[in-house]
């Protein structure tokens, strides 16, 4: 991206970019997906929107960008400093199968991987600072299917595979039952959390977590 | 509610109040909830908006309540005719155990009781002519935490409260664990399905219905 850029140009670059991202993700929190315009992130960043558009095609290009830097910071801890690249980075470091995906630890125990996993997966759903812009995104991929799918490929797709694997290798180790699809099984742990995340209705805790997963684990484990 | 009315301006009423509901359907599913106006409402329905204030405190109200209303027609078979009431005992007829709620039958069977009425609950999702109005409301509720609680309140509690009763039932026969939560075992079964539903990643079938049963009961049942 910086390939022939002098180190300062892609500094300033970095810098503007950063801003239109927390300018987009601050703005999104605000008004909600539909009143947030270029104009405004522009005008919120202190950069010329022909900035804007030279980088990015459409509003939630810049907002899916701005989002999954946000996660990508918040997950590796680098929290409102750093440029995009670090924070990737950074997460890689942690074990990540691949950019914005958590690793799924191996440690032998499946149910305490996953609740280990999901238990973080609990905490950045509560998260109150990302609460907003991943809900404004959430709402908006509800009613526009465009939208939706780029979520479903950038966000969600590349956070729930090292579950996959690491329910592949489950199976292979015949903990999980070799006609279980490993998608269904994923569904089966994610989806009761991101249910409570999107109602509100019931407290979303660790313990919720772990009983997620004793439920769904005893449901795909061979039997005794 | 038509007590004092002679029958011929409960009539009246009852055609204003479903001219209303398709207005405000056909509305959001059309613009989103955001630019549905109480004044495009009324326009579209051909009442005054002081109708509209007199029965209704709000946008928000005045959708749940068209929503709510179709719902219940479609679930009975009414189609786009009849008046709300009369909606509503049709679904009773049905063998309802609340307004609003589909029951879910108790022929001793628990796995087969459970896919005929997630697969009912796939057809429902699946419906092109609920789809638009329910997912702006979805989403809405998912950034409106006031809309959020009335979605689960109104539309998606006493919904789900059949399967509680028929989940506690189970329970007393012995075919789900003593120790199991009905309100999380109700997740496990409900949360894979509308997963699919906000996200479109996946088919939403009834073969799919038809496994997560599988996979949920028996997770939840004693050992054999």
């Amino acid at each position: 991206m910086a390939s022939r850029k002098t180190p300062d140009s892609t500094r300033r670059s970095d810098r503007s970019r950063r801003a239109i991202h927390d300018a987009a993700l601050a703005l999104v929190g605000e008004v909600g997906y539909g009143r947030t315009t270029i104009e405004g992130i522009a005008a919120r960043a202190g950069v010329g929107k022909q900035t804007i558009y030279r980088w990015w095609p459409s509003k939630a290009a810049v907002l899916m960008e701005a989002f999954l830097d946000l996660a990508d910071r918040r997950a590796a801890g680098t929290g409102r400093t750093g440029a995009v690249e670090e924070g990737r980075a950074g997460q890689a470091e942690g074990g990540a199968a691949e950019p914005g995906g958590a690793a799924v630890p191996d440690t032998g125990d499946l149910a305490a991987d996953l609740k280990a996993v999901l238990r973080a997966t609990v905490d950045e759903l509560n998260d109150p600072v990302t609460a907003a812009p991943v809900r404004a995104l959430a709402a908006e991929g509800i009613v526009d299917p465009a939208l939706g799918a780029q979520f479903v490929g950038r966000l969600l797709d590349p956070r729930t595979r090292p579950y996959v694997t690491r329910l592949r290798a489950a199976q292979e180790a015949g903990e999980v039952r070799a006609d279980v699809d490993p998608h269904i099984a994923l569904e089966l742990l994610l989806a009761p959390l991101t249910h409570r995340w999107l109602l509100r209705n019931l407290p979303l805790t660790h313990a919720y977590a772990d009983r997620v997963v004793d439920h769904a684990l005893r449901g795909l484990s061979p039997m005794p």
